[in-house]
């Protein structure tokens, strides 16, 4: 890294991120020594992000790279992502790149946008390096709140994660407004992304009338407490995790599994221990209607026969143990809605 | 019960309400004989209720009381009350009575309201009765909205349970339209509460422009998905629980906790330990912040100093286990902040 422009000031939204980002790399060994590489958009968040990682890296005398991807969705996206390269040139990165990438696929524009833009990344990137996202509190909000019109538990309210190698996301407790107030104080024009005012996105909608409405109604503070709820079931769910793991362990028979030892378990493990026991068994898609179909084997037994699961699977319960197997006998048992 | 004016007409609707009726009667053993009392505003979610619970007890033989709270807060309240009582005489209910309340304390109106409805039902029932009440699965997404709001974890968005004694939900899983259909079909006239369209009461906006809202953004299904994400945490939340309960009896050393033994597990379950564990030592008030910097102590332990806790206590480890007094020496360890 060369001296940077944001050296010449340090207030208190950019001390802020700095800190934000030098707490992720401490909190987390893998990141102590694994190459960086900055995702810069040259929005607010990111260029505010760049700031910090630079100072960060020049104290340490590391050299980190920075990317842009170029989404080629808007007419002059490469002069876009030219001027955020120049803007991290002035920052001080040495290696600087622009990954222009093809946006294509279903599930509506903004998820093919993330797909390509996380594929270009991931495969740009070195080995055993980690790519730091400027996500802030406010994204992490507007995920949970897009999580919750899913409906699929706890996981899908989860948020993002810190750290989830190789996305590392310094800036999760970091309001959008600190950042914005950070670029200010290091002199750093951002980008703004004409996107974020077009209401046909289901994110920008969120953001521009739902979480203020929300923050109205319920008079402040939704966003860290949606932020605060995502660590909190993050948390629970890594700790159901590691205890269906145990459990799973002990009630494996071979490939079975014993039916009577897993009901002496409360249902929302036996379903994460079911859940685990079908995916690695080739069974692809497992509902919750399915988990709790096939849990009622296990937990409310009253002698059912078979049942049909997605991909031609039949899960039975005999002589106390559970089986799953590809097609054969006894098919013709109840079959399991999505 | 005498013979109803539901009988006359049994629609769709209203034998969805008497399925949810029935399926959360046979669901919890200790409902199956329970004296039973049904709470009615004359709304239509407890009208439509009370006609389905009418229709069952006809069925079974049973005497199920009815009860209308009086909250005395809008002018002719008395007279709502009363001719909620007319339509609980015309359903067939033999046992009405109309319970006046005094709505009073902090925490907004309706908190406040909410107090003085639940406090006069229980102070009436019968030992060992459940009272059945009319919230819908409506009513249950905004409260996990609410939920949201406090950001204090899973249980707080976890909802409404369906069965916590002596409260029974039968229709958490039916939408209120489900409801104004039935009152339709057995030919009631549901009373329209005035307070249902005053702004200033956050439930009411949560209703009406909140949830509205997010079903616009997010495509429908929102109420649905908040009460399925609401069981699922509920459900994880009882594991946690259950899971924890049975570390804590591992880790336990007379008073004491080894702190050892504590760490080996995940930070979730060290943390609902330790809530269950100060709380029994007379920590009354134990938030998140301080459950985490006690946490620290097992889970992160450096050689710290003891903690201080509201109430007076201190929280220290020594050789390797975890106390908790009150007062007493070294109390001039780090304050943890609320």
């Amino acid at each position: 890294m060369t001296p940077g422009r944001s050296e010449r000031a340090a207030g208190p939204a950019l001390l802020a991120v700095r800190t934000a980002v030098r707490d992720l790399l401490a909190a987390h060994p893998a990141l102590r020594d694994a190459p960086l590489v900055v995702a810069c958009s040259g929005g607010a968040d990111s260029l505010a992000l760049a700031a910090a990682t630079a100072h960060l890296a020049r104290g340490r005398g590391l050299r980190v790279r920075a990317r842009v991807v170029d989404h080629g969705l808007q007419r002059g996206s490469a002069e876009v992502a030219e001027r955020a390269a120049a803007q991290l040139d002035e920052l001080g990165y040495t290696d600087v790149r622009v990954l222009p990438v093809q946006v294509t696929g279903g599930g509506g524009p903004e998820a093919a946008a993330r797909r390509a833009r996380y594929a270009a990344l991931d495969a740009d990137r070195p080995d055993g390096s980690a790519v730091l996202l400027g996500h802030t509190r406010d994204d992490q909000a507007e995920t949970v709140l897009l999580g919750l019109g899913r409906g699929s538990g706890a996981r899908s309210i989860a948020g993002m994660r810190p750290w989830s190698p190789p996305w590392a996301r310094p800036l999760l407790d970091v309001p959008r407004g600190t950042t914005e107030r950070a670029c200010a104080e290091a002199g750093l024009t951002p980008w703004q992304d004409p996107h974020n005012g077009e209401s046909r996105f289901t994110r920008v909608r969120l953001r521009t009338a739902v979480l203020p409405l929300l923050e109205d109604v319920l008079n402040g503070g939704v966003a860290g407490a949606l932020a605060r709820t995502a660590r909190q079931l993050r948390e629970d769910a890594d700790a159901l995790d590691e205890v269906a793991a145990a459990v799973r362990a002990q009630v494996e028979r071979g490939a079975d599994l014993d039916a009577r030892a897993l009901a002496e378990h409360p249902p929302a493990l036996r379903r994460r221990v079911l859940r685990g026991w079908l995916l690695e068994r080739g069974v692809a898609e497992v509902s919750d209607a399915h988990l709790r179909a096939a849990d009622a084997l296990a937990g409310a037994w009253r002698g059912q026969g078979p049942h049909a699961l997605p991909g031609g699977f039949v899960l039975r319960r005999t002589h106390g143990t559970l089986q799953v197997e590809r097609g054969g006998r006894g098919t013709a048992g109840r079959v399991i809605g999505g």
